[in-house]
């Protein structure tokens, strides 16, 4: 994709609300880009990761005027492979949601019906792709902030093995889940721009034979429609069912706790500025105060025991496989003042597990309910995220 | 040593109430092992470890009569190794105190004084050695518990990195910082015993030239007397001065926040029973439940930016040093009842930074003071055990 087309489009699609800050010295940077014999590729970049003399406001009035001094290391690795930033794209406050509404530019909207949200925190990133603005954008995600967005947005969104790339410069909100990510059109420049941002790489081990699938039991959320669809495609990759008790039992209420702590946490020196903070936003961060620091502790050894449990199970299967988000993306006016209320449950539902184990995992746009797309998700094993990236080729060819 | 010989020892000094069980089958056990090829090696094991068919206590009433099915990973390695246990060694009440006086048994004697104690949480292992009953010991450290006995009764004391030994079958303290240590008589036979014990070793790397020391500024807890002594040993060993300033500032704080948190977490299953537990051990175990989620999330960061300005300075040093305790052995009569007092600061003071970044650290027994022992640190780099060995054979000989 052309960088002047990608600048029309961004400066055209406006109604939608994805890309809140242009960067105005784009085509000289592709200039340089193609100097040095690359071919420049255009990108948006979640506002909360920072971006040298770019606006980056974390979605915040707090942050509405801040200017990074200097590129997230994110930033300068995807600038070195020939990555072109065309501007930031929005994101929910802090990445403290799932809807992108809670934002100092506003809402996002979905390119595929305007009336309905993109899905957050990453919401204008996945929608400044499914509007071809971009092929490829970066997001980050903590509880599900690149899967969600990807869902209901019909694109690509993939979160790598915790730990597999550079924090330098992205406003935190959970550090011990916090992974920078991919939202793209398609697998190639997924797979380019994922190889970019990795400190860690290593060739891919290549998988062989059928590949094996299997369906946390009583882990997946999902309403009527989701789950028979989903259903329906699990039978047909022959998926098997297997079982995670302790992550049934204990899984999500840890991440929970461990989540909300480390958010409050972060925002505590902040504390006198939390009335100029969303509310729901502001009421996650007055929940994690809550928590005793044995709740903190415990949360800690359930999350050890988990990942023991799925590395012991992932031993048989290639992959484990969820919808992204137990519905399609909601109307706006439904969500707006409710950000924190039951269809947050229903977005996350199914993307806190691959935090909680440290696992890669992808949103692939697989299968409608009522028109609407929503995500098929595939986690993989730490440390594998380029197999999983081949295993979601075969499974999207088979 | 002889099988024969230790065991006669340990029937012989029970005045010190070092080994509180002594293992029946032992003679029957180095047979065995002489029929493999292997010549047995008398060993103690801490009494917060599983040995299969052999009491073990925690040093609590709660536990005087609990006799494990399994060994404990550990004990595994070890007997396969050639090591056949002569007992259970005294351990402060489920690891969580400095003294070794808060036990079901009693409080174990210092050999080289037995009006004074022997320190702890491994003091039975410390002091077995010291006294002669075998050569090497197992024991624990999650705050200092093999370094701060090995210093108090003139022996070496080794704590490896963090995450380098299997922690199934041994008691919990506070996981973060827990690890399984050795103190021994001589650094050939705690090498033996630690390869033993550790998962991952590999080959030491070199170290060339003259020893690089330095001394962490302003984070030396010593008394008078102690504090010449350590730093006329500095000037000898040419050590340097050098600033850790966030684990100045908020090191020993975060640290307990975190060891006191996850002690209490590990003991609420059990908190109808801690009206049986030890005065000093409650009161600890309450102070625990006070902290926040928050302010454990906040130590962890803490820990995570002290980690990064250790590795930072230790690019220039091999070892750090510091007294491994501010003081030599107090007279138990100064300490019953006040275990959790201003003694439990002194004998720690010097011992959270190394669990604390997670690196490998030793007490080798170079000063006395007024004719008692105190042990000098060398605090190495994480995953350098073996190089650390090296240095202090290296230093001894100096």
């Amino acid at each position: 994709m052309e960088i002047d087309e990608s600048l029309e489009k961004a400066a055209k699609l406006t109604d939608i609300n994805a890309v809140v800050t242009v960067n105005e010295r784009a085509e000289a940077e592709a200039n340089a880009v193609a100097r040095r014999g690359l071919t420049p590729i255009p990108i948006v970049i979640k506002d909360i990761i920072y971006t040298k003399g770019l606006r980056t406001t974390m979605g915040s009035r707090v942050f509405r005027d801040y200017v990074p001094r200097e590129d997230a290391a994110v930033v300068a690795r995807l600038r070195r492979a020939g990555f072109v930033i065309i501007g930031k794209s929005n994101a929910h406050e802090f990445a403290s949601g799932a809807t992108t509404t809670s934002s100092v530019f506003g809402p996002t909207r979905n390119p595929l019906d305007k009336d309905r949200i993109a899905g957050g925190s990453s919401g204008g990133s996945a929608a400044a792709v499914a509007a071809g603005i971009v092929e490829v954008a970066i997001g980050t995600d903590t509880a599900g902030s690149v899967r969600i967005p990807a869902s209901l947005c019909g694109v690509f969104g993939f979160r790598p093995t915790s730990g597999s790339t550079p924090k330098a410069g992205v406003f935190p909100l959970a550090p011990t889940f916090d992974e920078v990510g991919v939202i793209a059109s398609n697998l190639d420049v997924l797979r380019r721009a994922l190889q970019a941002i990795m400190v860690r790489r290593r060739k891919a081990r290549p998988i062989r034979g059928q590949p094996r699938l299997a369906v946390p039991r009583g882990l997946l959320v999902a309403d009527r429609d989701v789950s028979r669809a989903f259903w329906d495609l699990a039978a047909r990759l022959n998926a098997a069912e297997v079982d995670l008790p302790i992550a049934r039992a204990r899984g999500r209420e840890s991440f929970t706790v461990i989540r909300l702590s480390e958010a409050s946490s972060v925002h505590l020196p902040f504390r006198d500025r939390w009335q100029e903070y969303f509310p729901d936003v502001r009421r996650l961060l007055e929940r994690g105060l809550e928590f005793k620091a044995t709740d903190y502790a415990t949360a800690l050894e359930v999350m050890r025991r988990v990942k023991d449990e799925f590395t012991s199970v992932m031993r048989k299967f290639d992959a484990m496989i969820l919808p992204s988000t137990a519905i399609p993306a909601p109307r706006i006016d439904e969500v707006l003042g409710k950000e924190d209320g039951p269809v947050r449950d229903l977005l996350t539902g199914n993307s806190w597990l691959a935090p909680l184990v440290g696992a890669p995992a992808i949103s692939v746009p697989m299968f409608k309910v009522n028109g609407l797309p929503v995500g098929l998700q595939l986690i993989g094993r730490p440390g594998e995220d380029l197999e999983l990236l081949e295993l979601a080729e075969r499974i999207l060819s088979l």
